[in-house]
């Protein structure tokens, strides 16, 4: 069986060049430009001192994304959503995603009564913006928390641990991380992996683009996502610490 | 350590009392209640000879799904998607998810430029609205797909094999195979599985709801599909028979 | 004059088969499906313990209703009007006409601060849909008010006496009560029809589709629909007592 | 019993005073002010050469209406409906049934595949606003066919007879002709009565806003209107003559 | 050079016949119908004695203005902004743009917490609305001002001069003052200039529509609109005293 | 009298640090990243061989533009318009004016039948995005028809000469060049002034946020203007150089 080649001979069970940009805007609590080769993400945490009226008296803080593509972020131009005049399910899917994430590392009862919010933005997109995003989205706030935390505003932090996330799939037989455009476009099978520094699951979601995939199919894709997020939870302590 | 005691003695992979009732609505080309204990679904097929603007002129054709909730269907009245003027991020994505899978089994080739639509609303519901969805939507659209044959609109069945759903958790460190409500709101991890009659995944959505979860509990919960599933198809089988 | 010959050797002047099945699901307060012959509708009461702004304060109770159609009730699909973002003039038109109608026969002060939901989904549509939602609804808002009453919430009744509604119209010449579709989508003038108990009109809603018609035409159904509404209200208290 | 008394000692079977102005604005193939009393709405008629989609290629024209009401049109001011980004119920409900009225006595084949547009927008209003607007609106119709026919572009008239309407109530048990806002305020049963110049029926819609109606007390008002209508029909022939 | 001829005969430097007519409906607590030449303007003003969110608790007022323009008021009929449930761009612009200039004039502490709405819809379009619509508010919240003045709400008042509007264009070359439609269409450069009665600027908005314009020409455009904004403010002097 | 002293001593006929950073992203035809000072746009132009339906079949094509902010831009978060479901007037308005600013340097008919979608989206804002768009959108515009002209679609550029934008406003009576945020925030009269390279006018927008201004203080205010204007057209030249 002949492997599929990745461009830049990048090997199958390798990460894109991953960089994190901390303080990229200025008025953000948090302001995270994460890179994952030429995907690039703009994640900004901002605090609000309160929260959505589900969680109003209740004591505790709430963590919420929000994400979006420029128009022409992408190969070709598409509808900016703010025109169209609503977000589709795909954006919804995805800043649901990123909320379910962020909230599996914070202690909310800690984080008290205020509102982190999470902006992903995609600036170019050329495959796995949903996995930058989480990967970037902990990284701002994680900077957000660090600030309330100086401020005296917070005695202790809330957040549990690293959150992370990648994809994986199965090219043309051969399973794949962290795939770039042109090979989620060709895969028969595309999953995402959200999983803590501790190595433990947050979302899995596996699709069949094409044939449906075996349980075998499924261990390895697992296996290379575990070595992707190990990875990635390593690059975010490395940008905190710089 | 104790184990997690469902209501009716029910096992811990056993499945709830599913029925399906073929026939339930008299205008459709596909009508099939689906009950999943207290779950109950209605899931129709209709056939459009046309397709949406993205498959025009490819010979192809198109199968789609929405899902909706009756306003009382729940404990508490939820407020009418209409009424409010639009559909629910959570909504959106369990209709993408329908869709998806049905899409995973179909031929569209085979099916020629027609589009089937399969509408799958929540009359009562109790957990697991999604996965009884897709379990019935596709004995509707055999029915649909069926009357098709029959007229000589199609020559040969463009439906490659079945498909069904079935959701597993893990409550209170018990991993359970179809959840019902109450089970659903107490679990720590959630996972939607959405599978061929073939035995491979055509989905797995998988959700650390409180803390995050291992491979092991992983590996768990999908066995408790498989096995979940392998039932789920026998019966639709069944009722296809019947 | 040939007289107009109706399915199933129907008699101008006779109901279609109507069955109250009181129950049909498990969380509403009331919860009835009723059937006009192929036409079925679920009519939901749901009791909520607070009142639109418009009522604050002022001790009295509203009574609300609202309708959806499922996309396949009718002979070819229709657009789910959660997925179009708005409720048609149509569904808007039926659903204020079945809120005046219940709240004709309800003592608001005697309800208290709160507010009774109905909401009227057409499972199944062959004619009549909002009259039958109409005669349901009564029944369901009655059972909700029963579960008040036993649970000592309510001292004594707030509804005052039955309604229900039927259709009337012209088909080639002749007079028929209770249209079916293929009636209705023939006949020249067709007049929905709301009474009380005690023999009194709530709402008349005549229109021309072909030819305007005469008083005594009108006279002629106004005669059908009393005798229609009389049956109804006794078939309502016929379920109520079973 | 003593008898209501209305504001200028108006005999209870007594139109207020009418005026229909034509040629209010300079742009419409159509264009009338009609004032009932205080009432006033600009009614203009635009005719378009294209037909809607369920049209297209029948052979047969259109006519349709739109309502509208300026914000401070009322005693207090209300909402634009522009910017709330919809249209009421209550709007939808009107300029449907305005619509209904003007087909009534049209004859679309004889139109051809065009569309008449009739928009009504109320100026100043004090009652009645739907029953001056399909009274107006019928003359601004008028208008238009007539430049059609003066230009050739039509032979004949699609037009099959006059169209008009008016409201009729119950106020402290007396019946009324023509109620203006105070009496609509606080009667006990309200009728929007539509009919053509030969005295039959297009359109009835009666409902009791307070305790039920009798069948005498139906018949009463139905004289009222009959009595009313011919008065307005004689008023659109004197105003077309004019 | 040729100089553009205007229709009868208006010279270049000439407003067209303007007609405040004050009271135009009996509701708003001030209704002006403002004519510019063909272009007519209902301008009313409402009181409200609470104001919007950012003004709560501030002892300030706000005034605020919204533009209509009803369907046809133009030479072909446009599509009703209600029923595409949205207000367009050129909408929003006019009315920011009338709400500006009318707080330009207006000291919000002196209005108390209270709110003026501006409502100006055109009746009749032919060039100049917005400028019609800024001039006519003038007088309708001037109206609204004195009404709360005579009840002894205000004791003061909280206008501090005039403020009116006109616009000015270079047609073929020249400088002309209060564009009708038909040169609108033609101009190479439009502006529309707001001016307090004191002769001092609010809004000057100047558009290339063909080439742009140069420094002299802007000159020469800015002593147009001053000599009519001046006759414009007599004008609304002399319709107050009337 | 006392002159406002500026941040970092820049004098008030000074621009801020103007950086432009051709081919920002890597998909967009063209992309600029402009810095004015701390305010960063993103601007991309996209290329699109249609055209809307107003300029079909006309041989001319079209040029847009739509504006957005990220939801941190901002010193305080504000909503995202995507998920509001609607862009504000202010968006609007300010998406209107760069369209309008960029097809007065464009000849429709050279361009041919094409649409050119320039996207500007404020990554960081402290004032005066809406100039930084403009004169920003021009350069990628630029390199976007560079494109086209290297490729042989175009045999002639339809670029007629530079346009650029820069806002001037009075802030505690002093005349300043360039608002950044907090000088906005103070300023008495804002002015945002579009000229060509050549010198010309293609938009002028002075609005006084506090008093009215005097036709001297516009006269300095326009000079400054012109001053900067120079200088930005310089700047685009030698990054489109470089």
């Amino acid at each position: 069986m002949t492997v599929f080649v990745r461009s830049g001979d990048r090997a199958a069970d390798q990460l894109r060049l991953v960089r994190i940009t901390r303080g990229f805007t200025i008025h953000a609590e948090g302001s995270v430009l994460i890179e994952f080769g030429q995907t690039r993400v703009l994640c900004t945490a901002s605090v609000e001192e309160k929260v959505p009226p589900h969680k109003r008296g209740s004591g505790e803080g709430w963590v919420t994304a929000e994400y979006g593509m420029l128009p022409r972020a992408t190969h070709t131009r598409s509808d900016r959503e703010a025109a169209r005049g609503k977000q589709s399910g795909r954006t919804q899917e995805i800043q649901r995603l990123i909320g379910r994430s962020m909230r599996a590392v914070f202690d909310l009862a800690a984080l008290g009564e205020r509102t982190i919010h999470l902006d992903c933005d995609v600036l170019q997109a050329d495959g796995g913006t949903r996995t930058a995003a989480i990967t970037g989205a902990f990284v701002a706030a994680q900077d957000a928390v660090d600030q309330l935390l100086a401020a005296g505003t917070l005695a202790a932090s809330p957040i549990r641990g690293h959150v992370a996330a990648v994809s994986v799939g199965i090219v043309q037989g051969t399973p794949l991380l962290d795939l770039e455009y042109i090979e989620d476009s060709a895969c028969d099978t595309d999953m995402n992996v959200v999983m803590t520094g501790a190595g433990h699951f947050v979302e899995v979601q596996g699709t069949a683009e094409g044939a449906a995939f075996s349980r075998e199919e499924m261990n390895a894709l697992l296996l290379l996502a575990e070595k992707g997020i190990a990875e990635l939870t390593a690059l975010q302590a490395q940008a905190l610490a710089g």
